[in-house]
């Protein structure tokens, strides 16, 4: 067994973000290192809940779009969310799934430059992703196609028939981090737009929209922002775009006067236009007090965090489990790499679900994948220790062995 | 004052559905007729919200997408519903609102009719059913397009470039109820589809898709499910077109393998294909117990007292304020019209304000219509009563006058 002890026990003392560990709910016993598909409950989240269905829908009733803000919340949490992403409180708004938000931007791009007809991604970009596009691609006919790059060569990939690349900022897997500026930088060079999926950086590292110049932007309101299975997403539309952007769910939602029923759709000014139809409340007001908390907390200081956690989950693994044959995917240089870390091994599949009996919760990404994700807010250095002594344990018992469970079922 | 009392008290004793109102949690004082806009709160919704939030998501985080069957929410909250609308089980999914749900079902509805590219609908439908057509129509180019014709119009205006109808069974405005069996027929002696949106009708009188050869159906989680705030939508699509049903919003979570993460979308067997992103879980799970609860009532029982409260609404109306110059829109033959009524009034905007400070909760529907919705599982002969009772001091007092705000926001 590792002798690991007093030197984590300090920096978590040391940490100045362990003041954020109490505002989470985490069950005895478990170590999580899954926040990357589904954050952990913060407990003002449960209070919020009960507030909004007990006293909000249970005494206000309808009134409660008005008295209670519910009609404003997809623009107020987004106001929220913007200082997250280097964005203006007027360019984010909160509605629906990050795919639904996804073929709107996508939409509204192709909208922009009706003379082009290419949109260009990475093969290796998150497979919803990869499905939006293609639907999309279908739906508006056949002279719309979809363009796939691997990351190195999306440059090369560009001419002047493609309106739009769009790429996830930190990859699902490996947890690279694309270059936002200079991909951006070259999609502009080449008249095209930029289309960024920020699903494993919102939250985890420092993103700068405005800074790199980004077009359109989605992100997952469930991984580090903690809002709960399914909460609604971010949209992030460039303040210079919003005038004249057209997204076909054009639902009452975005309308100018969504109230007067009125036939034929005026889009609503700015941001709004983006919704669509009836926001799910209960969701949307737990991301709302879940994004309340990361918000107190300095993304310099989160990220800072993050880094020594997987730098020292890579080292640790590398150093004591040397024997067994894992292979880092991600990157090593920590400035190239998101908050989570992907070993490969044949037995990857396997060798999680051991963890999982343990205590350890990460995930598998097929086809051998090891996916372990730290959250800076709740996750501790302690955590790191555990997992890597418990992963030794599996790995000396060959407690993986006994797993012979192919069901591949978990939700990033 | 009306005089009004036992013949009320003893109806409501005699009400084979009284038993269904110790279920909700209503507000002391009030008379809430609005349960077509938000439906009320069932107590079990609340304990829902918190098992979900406190107990699924707290403690058994990410595994609870498959521990605690979310991963299959909108398929079982889907196939509880079936029985409501004449459907299979395997023909109703969960989902997003009822506007994405709008999109999905007419794109696909296209896709099945490649030869045709007119889309038929009433100006009077409701109006996010009119703009997502629009914006449909605009996405997919200038080949396709939004024809209107007025309800009783709409078999001139099929022909053989129709690919589908699509419109309310109950109107929003006027409650009055399409004969969903005869404009499918002619629809499909068009060779066109019939898409249905039963938002106004779902939980409230009965609704039999498969014996009208419905094509496919969108319906709201939120007004007589009692789903809650935004809660996501029903989607139906026949056993008949399921097989090669294609619709763009193709995201993960209606592909084949979604856990695959494999390059190309292979859209899943069945109803599933009609899923897009993540659904956000603590809503839907809010909207599995309230359906649980309809689905106990007989449908026959809700339909034939929601009959005998807006007839006894109508009549009490007309017979006691027959001198303030209320207009009837709504039909009335009872077997014409649905769970609400609509009664014109050139300041019905300020009486509906008037009777809202009395606690008596309907809505305003431009230009001039005061909406009175009744769900039959909670309201009683004993609401219908007192809320006349109120409308006719309002108009005795003038105190609508009191009223000079014009500010009209509320959601349907």
């Amino acid at each position: 067994m590792l002798s690991l002890g007093d030197e984590f026990d300090r920096l978590d003392a040391e940490d100045p973000l362990q003041r954020f560990r109490v505002f989470f709910d985490l069950p005895e016993g478990v170590v999580y290192l899954d926040g990357n598909s589904l954050g952990a409950l913060p407990k003002a989240a449960l209070e919020r809940a009960c507030r909004t269905v007990g006293a909000e829908w249970g005494q206000t009733l309808i009134s409660s779009w008005n008295d209670h803000g519910w009609i404003d919340l997809p623009l107020t949490t987004g106001a929220r969310i913007a200082p997250l992403v280097g964005a203006k409180p007027s360019e984010v708004v909160v509605a629906d799934s990050v795919s639904i938000n996804l073929f709107k931007v996508v939409s509204a791009a192709l909208e922009a430059r009706p003379d082009r007809k290419v949109i260009v991604t990475d093969p290796g970009n998150f497979p919803t992703d990869l499905y939006i596009l293609e639907g999309l691609a279908a739906s508006r006919g056949q002279d719309v196609s979809v363009r796939y790059a691997p990351a190195a060569e999306i440059e090369a990939a560009l001419g002047p028939e493609v309106a739009a690349v769009c790429l996830s900022h930190v990859d699902y897997r490996s947890a690279r981090i694309a270059d936002m500026a200079a991909i951006t930088r070259a999609a502009h060079d080449a008249g095209a737009l930029a289309v960024w999926d920020l699903s494993h950086s919102l939250g985890a590292i420092e993103v700068d929209l405005n800074g790199a110049g980004a077009d359109f932007a989605v992100g997952c309101g469930y991984k580090y922002l903690n809002g709960g299975p399914g909460a609604p997403a971010m949209l992030f539309v460039a303040e210079r775009h919003q005038a004249d952007a057209r997204q076909p769910l054009s639902g009452w939602m975005g309308h100018a006067a969504p109230f007067e029923f009125v036939v034929g759709y005026s889009p609503a000014p700015g941001i709004r236009r983006f919704l669509t139809g009836t926001p799910p409340i209960v969701s949307l007001s737990i991301l709302e007090e879940s994004v309340k908390i990361i918000a107190q907390a300095p993304m310099r200081e989160l990220r800072e965090k993050s880094q020594r956690l997987t730098s020292m989950l890579i080292a640790l693994i590398e150093d004591h489990c040397a024997e067994y044959g894992f292979r880092l995917v991600s990157p090593r240089d920590k400035n190239l790499r998101g908050s989570h870390v992907l070993f490969d091994h044949p037995d990857g599949y396997a060798i999680v679900q051991a963890l999982k009996r343990r205590g350890v919760i990460g995930d598998f990404r097929a086809p051998e994948g090891m996916r372990f994700g730290v959250a800076p807010l709740y996750n501790t250095f302690g955590d790191i220790r555990e997992a890597v002594c418990h992963l030794l344990q599996v790995m000396e018992n060959r407690e993986y062995d006994l797993d012979d469970l192919r069901v591949r079922a978990s939700v990033t």
